[in-house]
């Protein structure tokens, strides 16, 4: 299953791990409707670091949360979740605030936030500003995990024009996993690692779908279980540090919770990353945003009490289930679809061994 | 005690305080429907304290939501905020998760949660325990300030029968205000305070009334603003130290706020407490609770999507300057409706002289 | 009731669990020096409810931070975490203010928080009300699970002399498990638990204990799994619903953690709950309380500068480990030690089998 | 006073409001040791609005805390408060995580923030990237209000340039006031506005200081409290609606508070903001950052148990008071500084008329 090659890898579900639950029809936060989703990856040069000259492992996911919006933008009700918060989600204290945001989310390296920034908000502007006005103002999600390891991160590779590209790039169906996107130079458990989907249908007083994609770039290999069981494989590189990574998590159901219980949601995906070993490393930045597409409401100042679909506390239970086992599998995606990557002074992180994995179940 | 000669003190409108905004009919907490307030006040004794004797300065609040229910008990939505954590509100966390509560609030002395708690519990139980049957399990609602400048705090005077008689007592309609119920024994800017009450009807996307309660024990006498204006009456009592109290401030709402909103409206409340002049004191627990009566839902395990209304952030701001504004009248009322009052060991706080409240405006 | 044959139930190190790391000499939170832990279990009667007359299957766990103090009480510093807030911890909004807190840790069933409120506020009181004097004002922290499907938990049972032998009982040393205490009348993944204890050595620039004790009363069947492997008995009993229970775990450590650093400890808490396999139930109050023991200061207003000892962040990886690894196996050892019990209107819930769990390992 | 002559406009102080307290030498945030201000002034263009080409009335404001450290970048000690969070203030995740930031504070308009963002890196990476080497990453502070009733805020006018240049403009001293910086294009109860400062000395076991900046651009007219006093003056402008601004305010101390205490800090900058009179407006982006020069550390990933200075709460009385009567007066020193400003399309708005505010006092 190896990939030297250019072989397609595998994805986790596919290795015989025994994962609950029915999937959407692509295992993917895509399955849940009207999401979007594209990379822009960076891959250049390799030797040693000249910072600003490469070598270059970086890029940029975007995703549309309503990809096929037309008139005023629509925001989607959310909720958000810092298990440990040393990193970065810009938006936070909107989306705590308003119970919503608007427009995509970019997940990307740590030092590409700003370039993200700035570019997710001119594409944003380009595509609403004339007809929202000069007094529109827009605060863009972007989403951050650390790949100095492998990348020339002081070096500022990431430019306006590859979040564009990302953004313009969205699409629905199957989602590219691991090193792609903003999942490009990152690891986890010090393997290979990147973006990650997966998702699962849920009833609860009806049929949802919950769709998660992490960009999984934290702990340390003695810390990882598999679906449980400790991966005991002898780490076999002199690997100077990128256990101290972090993993952002975006969650997305078209069940209607309201903002609350989208916190509430949110929390689940710590569990999901949990299950995979981790304690929680001091210098991680693990935060989990979940959204809900239901209740669609384009932007409208005047707009008077409004009803909205509300699925009661009471019914949550397969929701939040959906939601740890998504992010779960995202996870053991990510780290599954990544082959072997050396990146900037020769630094080497190893794709784990599929094989070995699949023998384990 | 009532006022030196049994005369009803006024209320701080009555001064020429020029409040803003229509207010309900009775300018309290009750003007929103279905809300009822009920005390038990206990004064006993004088003299020095005997720990389990007196002199007994304390008493209880009690708050119903929704006092006319019948059958399955209804939540109420609702959001918390606490400006400064050095105080108790029980079932917060069972709020700040569910966004919602179930039956009573009551407010007391600092050394009365339990007690009260347990009586709150089995007085809900008497009315639903049978009907909900065995599993039925209930978080009271149990705020408390600091009355031990004048009650014998640590005698444990307040029992089950003074808080079954708070909550059989309470009512819609004008609320006693200043040293009643779990205002008894307590001082605000040192000067008497305890229970105060106020409301504002607002227009946004709608008529709504937002009404506030408090029992106000807090800040020192330099500290004061009425209604913006430092009160320069010199202190004129050897104070121990009751400037370290707390407020427990109540906001309640017929709009149709969701949980998120709640706790936005929560945190108008501390503006209204800004705006009488403390900076927030170290050892205050300045703790706010807000709820909405709208969207009325009885207890149903298995109800599935359900329509709410739902008044958009767009027009809060009306409904947010009522609550600030309710706020700041209900502290200024508890403080003008309380006369000098001693208790324990001959401790005595000088109600507030109102001529020379009303000589300023 | 002990076990059938009066035996002791093992503990779940002694099946064969490959926990991690070095424990300390009890494997409890007592391996934390100074901590005692005491218990006051209620059993009485057989057969159909009488609500009121029993059957009683209830009780209450103290914590004594620090059993030996002497002179004014010292505070531990602490800080605090809600995974899923459907529950009640007292004390909360102090220890989120403050980082510190007073005095006892009392842990029981849902409906005797004000019972034990208010008893663990006169028995401190007892203690220290006399010295400190009548300005003294104590805030309790009281946790609590939901015992109601073995309990006549409208009944009201657990009366103040309880509360007081609880803590009054408190040592340090060995701690019992499973059916005791606070943990009498609950059930964990719908097998029956209670209260549950381990703790961990760990280096971290320096040598330090982390010490859990959990009240376990969370979690389906289906959703178990021990040390990562899904426990896989069929369910045998027809459970109405003990599955949406709650946790309160109590993380004890004597590294020199500041408040921050002790909510972050406090969160591994729900990493270690997240090991067991659950994704957290709605109606589940899974609530976390982290303290540490340096630092001792005891109460003294006009105290100024003081100079603290601090562990930085980046050495905190080794504590984070601990302290999720000692709640995963307190939760455990709370399952394995419980036998089966039979309550209120014959409810019953089982023990684990523990062969059963051993020929897993 | 007026100043349509190029005259320097008065600070509130000198109008005689009456504001409590001794201030540090410059009344202003730099009154706390080590602290650097620097700010970039776009000013150009007039008439129609054409996106991308002008006018520009916006620019950046640099906070440095520790402007003269040589070495190792040493962190500050922080904590933060969201009053309302419609705005942004990225490195808040961090700063809640960790307790510390590192590096500058960069206040601009919202449209800026990526750029900031980038552009701040950029210029800590190239103080101490060399050093530091390719593993160490950063998240910078970057704070926003919106310019764009008065600026082409959807043009991009805010150039990595402009924030290099605020950065290296940074120096202790007087700090200028009003539009510049990123206050350049805001505006405060819909008068011209910008940035303002103040300081107090407080005593409190010790002798500290504690200032505040704030970039002030909230609330309607109507609202306007000058120290109490309801600021009577008609509207007269047709302002589309420039009131629903933000403020981000920072407060700094040398007072050795730990984090939890400087997220208590953070709140009283709320009082001083409420004190202004408003009740905090839906669209408003209110968030407050705290930090103490106290106990500098520099980096050391290698440090272990390390001796900090702590004040206690009980003393922290004063802290509070300096916090909440600095952001007060900072709030109104950036009204009064400002002079009438007109920007794209002809929008104009007023700077207040400082003979009048002199003539309430």
């Amino acid at each position: 299953m190896a990939t030297d090659k250019g072989e397609r890898r595998p994805r986790a579900r596919d290795l015989g791990i025994p994962f609950s639950g029915p999937t959407g029809p692509d295992n993917a936060i895509t399955d849940v409707a009207g999401i979007a989703v594209g990379h822009a990856t960076l891959i250049a040069g390799d030797g040693p670091l000249v910072v600003g000259q490469g070598p270059v492992r970086t890029g940029v996911t975007a995703i549309l949360p309503r990809a096929a919006e037309a008139g005023p933008p629509a925001p989607v009700w959310a909720g958000m979740f810092s298990f440990n918060g040393a990193g970065e989600l810009t938006g936070s204290h909107f989306v705590a605030e308003y119970g919503w945001f608007l427009g995509p989310i970019c997940l990307t390296g740590t030092h590409n936030v700003g370039a993200a920034h700035q570019a997710s908000l001119d594409w944003f502007l380009a595509r609403h500003g004339a007809a929202m006005g000069p007094g529109f103002w827009h605060l863009p999600i972007v989403g951050e995990t650390w790949d100095g390891f492998l990348n020339d991160s002081h070096g500022g590779h990431l430019k306006a024009a590859h979040v564009r590209a990302a953004l313009d790039a969205a699409a629905g169906g199957s989602v590219a996993e691991g090193a792609v996107g903003g999942g490009t130079g990152m690891s986890c458990y010090q393997f290979k690692a990147g973006i990650g989907t997966a998702s699962r249908r849920v009833e609860a007083a009806g049929r949802w779908t919950v769709g998660a994609l992490v960009q999984a770039n934290f702990g340390r290999r003695e810390e990882l279980r598999i679906f449980g069981r400790p991966y005991r494989q002898a780490a076999r590189d002199a690997d100077p540090k990128p256990g101290e990574g972090s993993i952002i998590g975006i969650v997305a159901t078209d069940a209607p919770l309201l903002p609350h219980q989208l916190q509430r949601l949110a929390k689940r995906a710590a569990v999901g990353m949990a299950r995979t070993g981790t304690s929680g490393n001091n210098g991680s930045g693990d935060i989990f945003l979940a959204f809900s597409t239901a209740n669609p409401l384009p932007l409208d100042a005047a707009r008077g009490v409004t009803a909205l679909d509300h699925l009661p506390n009471e019914q949550l239970n397969p929701v939040f289930a959906g939601a740890a086992d998504a992010v779960e599998e995202a996870i053991l995606n990510a780290i599954v679809a990544a082959d072997t990557m050396v990146g900037r002074d020769g630094n080497r992180v190893e794709g784990i061994d599929v094989e070995a994995v699949a023998a384990m179940f």
